[in-house]
């Protein structure tokens, strides 16, 4: 790669690669460098194991690998189970990565809380309206007490959640959704207890010859997609808020143009605010270094969550999405990439190689052999940020003009889209019932219904198309769309994110909503017609608005007319995610299916026979163009149930 | 399947599956009737995916499945996740996987334990000087109180390990290990904190885009190893022996010919003697209702680690290990088989729907979708165990007779060799210093070392063969050796757990320790050759043992004559086992290698480095004698280096 013979992908390929041009740009500097992309790597893969793909390959015990043939024998691994089985387990521990990653990330996140409450770890708790609405839901008694007091308490609940053995379901997660869901989860046995005790269960009910059946396994499945939605999401937005602050709309840029040609480049990958707030923190304060060293400066820019966390909070503008990781340090621009946990590539390190990029790592379980490790525990969170700073400053001197080639491709993007800001805007329209505009414009048809798009990409399909298709569709035809994640990122390089997006996007209906909205807030203009809800965590963002609008209606979650997507869906985090928002009731929609079509039984379940369980269900469409046909169709007939 | 057109297997295939002539005899009727077993699936499998054996296929996230080629390109994962890297992270979900197992195990007994404790489950606990010596290793004072208050502290004391959130480690496995250990672990960084977050951070760790690091996912291989050793192991029988008592010396006998003719026949199979207790318990006194139905009683059999548990504590007799669990249905004479958790094959159903057996399961995680399922709750235990009893009486009227054929073979079997036995037996010859004579004999060349036999069966070596091929090696050259779970049922069936079993495989020098110690110990001969140490759970006993040797000894494990051996590796649990014994400085041989040997660093690291960091290491040898000379040869070095 780059200084070896080895020889790239040839050159017709890449344009089916991406629709962003950005992209294709760096795709094409890839190429001439010889250097080896997720793209080269998916062709080398071609073709891919067709038993993987359709979940009939098992692996949990060393009498396997066993494999069932979908076309005939054998239909049974060597204990005895059957394609329905295997599909089922092997689902359940996809869930369960996902439910894992997203606990232990709050996980993190509280611990950080706690310190920062004791007074241990240099984090301000910046989140003073969140410390009051949380200990209140929590039904904390808030009087005569501090904030920081209040906020240890929130964090000793929370860890509470995590250490219970009694048999009572998660504090969290009771405290959070409404009375009907509790009674629907509970009627279904699917109310998960101490979210490490379900993991560890889940991981035991999948081992060999436990669980037999693959209905069981399934309500399994539903019961770890609310570990992640509860102990996941919801704590993670939950205490991030309290300690970085609930975000409020910030203006920022979107793409690799963001990239500076003359200041010092670092960009924050991953999904830990801890680490990357930290970053913009000491990066602020230490410009006057790097002009010093001969920069104009220090430009942060992000990519993943880590991106949109420190996007929505302190405007940081976004490099790009998951799949623009690698083109990032192909610029050639790039003094140094810090990362912490999540869908970093490990092949990050071999790119950064070619150029004089540092690659940082931070936490002990997240690590590269060729990079910087740098353990940013939270009690010396600033030593390692200033640490990490000054090196990403020290390799500026190093970097190689002759290499640097910054796509000038950017787009304004608006973020901190939280539901306080949601219901803050809306609140200048009608103080006494803020979600009345929005519900009246739903039941007048001014707004058809709502979907938050959310995840990932998938090299598997081209970059940003799925997605970028089907929102168009969508907002053409009134349909309000929210979003988090790599999606969000995705929507935010073709201007979604952006008021002058609504003109462009929104049908009539819609863009009268929003610019009657955007000017009573004072935005002096419509809002964007996407609406930048957070992170992936901050999916939880959106079932709160989801049962603050079904609470103002008196109606289910499942009874209005909104629906999820992934339509780049990758990460078992997503899998996860999308489980935890079928079992709210709601219609999914996702572009790849995971790996399970070889079993009948549990596709049924998924696409159809859920939805009499929880009321919601996946549904499976690779077209983006057509999945929002699908999705109207949805939201179209939970509009006649309600008769509007 | 029987009653299906279905052609079972040729002829003359079953006599390569097993040495054991019961299995055999029932193969051949299997064959006959047109019943499928794990041995004609085994066939119908091959050739199994070599990508999926050499650990080289990842489906972590939804880009892939991606393959790594062993002998070219691709070289990488779509991530960049090369061979080492994948092949490391799907071993340390394979250890997650068992140590989830063996942890979920003990927390179901734990919570048996409390509500016994606290009079709300109906098990009494008749572990009285269990109680007292747990007590005693977690620090608690015992002073003034009675059983069942200490019993109720050290439940609590296990719950606080799994509900701990400060960077402690386990508090269990403090209490049980020595201080030499104690370093070593920490000095790797391997120490575990609560198990449970150790298990969900592991999970995370191996997600996509996380641990880029090989190196780092074996460490954190070990300390789930530790995981599985002390929250799985030895919480598990350190609880049980309190509920159920320490075991001390039964006899009983083992393989098919155990099942009665003319008595209602019942198999325990599973894991959890909360259940397989409680059904003896009631065997015994129903057993009139039994003969009002015509039979001659009642006759309890056991299958797996359940057998276990029942055998060391009730003498019940082994019905057959792993492999066996198809053919104790296939005898036509077993009226009910009752399952709780792990190793039940999904198969049993469809076997026993050949005859008149009834397959019962007993827990929420482990259910069958054509068995009978009773949730065995603990507090009705006794409710539970009634209904499943009578289940099988009422079967027994309906066996017939023309499909009824009981193999003649069974063997003497001796079980119950806890720790405490074996210190007791060696006290007969010095009261003072117990472990002296054991001790002396080996220092003295009578004994020349010492050896744990572990495991599973695993369809792809013949059953029972390199286990015993193996010990009767060990035993001829004076190596004692001591077994647990379905090896110890492997041995049992070819009279090594007899004393006439000692005169038969003894070498010389052994069998004079043997029977002194036996004769002193007033058994009227010697002991046998292998003592049965109790079920998978109860390697912790072999620990226990290994510890008390070398603090004897004034000398680490690591540096003992010692090693271990799991002959016929087959479950996740065993891959985990293994890797606590090795953690712990034990030399492990294996037969079948996990799917690692598509990494040659992670192969290189497991068999030889590892031996720098934990004095343990893991050796791989599918010919039993081989194995057994590989092992001598290892125990000869660790003689000569303490002098010997």
């Amino acid at each position: 790669m780059c200084d070896s013979n080895q020889c790239a992908h040839s050159h017709e390929h890449y344009h089916h690669h991406t629709i962003d041009p950005a992209a294709a740009e760096m795709l094409e500097k890839a190429n001439r460098e010889h250097i080896e992309t997720a793209w080269d790597r998916y062709e080398q893969q071609k073709p891919q194991c067709g038993f993987g793909d359709l979940g009939l390959c098992c692996r949990n015990c060393l009498q396997g690998p066993c494999r069932v043939n979908p076309f005939g024998e054998p239909k049974e691994g060597i204990c005895g189970a059957d394609a329905d089985l295997i599909v089922a387990r092997n689902l359940l521990r996809t869930i369960v990565g996902g439910a894992a990653s997203h606990s232990d990330h709050s996980y993190m996140a509280i611990h950080c809380l706690k310190l920062a409450a004791e007074g241990k770890a240099p984090y301000q708790l910046k989140g003073a309206d969140k410390i009051k609405s949380v200990a209140a839901k929590l039904g904390i008694n808030a009087k005569g007490k501090s904030d920081n007091d209040l906020a240890l308490e929130i964090a000793l609940a929370a860890l509470a959640d995590f250490g219970s053995y009694d048999d009572e379901p998660m504090k969290w997660l009771k405290a959070s959704v409404s009375a009907e869901r509790l009674e629907a989860w509970n009627k279904l046995g699917v109310l998960p207890k101490n979210p490490d005790r379900e993991i560890r269960t889940a991981m035991h009910q999948t081992s060999m010859g436990v669980d037999g059946s693959p209905v069981n396994l399934l309500l399994s499945c539903l019961k770890l997609g609310l570990v992640d939605g509860y102990a996941g999401l919801q704590m993670g937005t939950d205490v991030q808020d309290i300690l970085f602050g609930i975000p409020y709309p910030v203006k920022t840029e979107a793409n690799l143009g963001v990239l500076s040609h003359d200041k010092v480049n670092i960009v924050v990958h991953g999904h830990m605010p801890e680490v990357s707030e930290k970053i913009v923190e000491w990066a602020r304060k230490l410009d006057g270094e790097a002009v010093a060293a001969g920069a104009a400066g220090i430009n942060i820019a992000g990519i993943c969550c880590s991106g949109n966390e420190v996007l929505m909070r302190q405007g940081v503008p976004l490099a790009g999405n998951y799949l623009s990781q690698e083109l990032a340090i192909i610029t050639g621009a790039v003094e140094l990439m810090v990362v912490d946990v999540q869908c970093f590539m490990p092949s990050i390190t071999k790119v950064a190689a070619c150029y004089h990029t540092k690659v940082v790592t931070t936490t002990p379980i997240g690590q590269l052999p060729d990079a910087e490790y740098i353990p940013f525990t939270h009690e010396e969170a600033d030593k390692k940020a200033q640490e990490t700073v000054r090196m990403a400053i020290a390799a500026y001197a190093k970097r190689d003009p002759a290499k640097v080639q910054i796509p000038s491709h950017k787009s304004e993007a608006w973020g901190g889209f939280s539901v306080e800001t949601i219901v803050g805007a809306l609140s200048k329209v009608d103080a006494e019932k803020p979600l009345k505009p929005l519900v009246d414009n739903i039941a007048a048809g001014n707004i058809l219904g709502a979907v938050g798009v959310v995840g990932c990409n998938n090299v598997k399909l081209t970059q940003d198309k799925v997605t970028v298709e089907m929102v168009e569709e969508l907002l053409a035809n009134n349909v309000l769309v929210v979003a988090t994640g790599c999606t969000a990122h995705a929507l935010a390089k073709y201007g979604f994110l952006s008021p002058a997006g609504a003109k462009k996007y929104a049908g009539e209906k819609l863009l009268a909503v929003l610019t009657a909205v955007g000017e009573a807030a004072g935005l002096g203009g419509p809002l964007p017609p996407v609406l930048h809800m957070g992170s992936c965590v901050d999916n939880s963002r959106i079932g709160d608005l989801l049962n603050a609008l079904a609470a103002y209606l008196g109606v289910a979650v499942k009874d209005l007319p909104v629906a999820a997507s992934a339509p780049e869906l990758q990460h078992e985090k997503a899998v996860s995610i999308g489980t935890w928002a079928v079992a709210m009731g709601v219609f999914t929609h996702i572009s790849i299916a995971p790996f399970v079509l070889g079993s009948p039984l549990v596709s049924k379940v998924l696409t159809d026979d859920l939805e009499g369980l929880t009321g919601g269900k996946f549904y499976v469409e690779a077209d983006g163009r057509k999945a929002a046909e699908g999705i109207m169709a949805h939201i179209r007939n939970k509009r006649k149930a309600l008769g509007i």
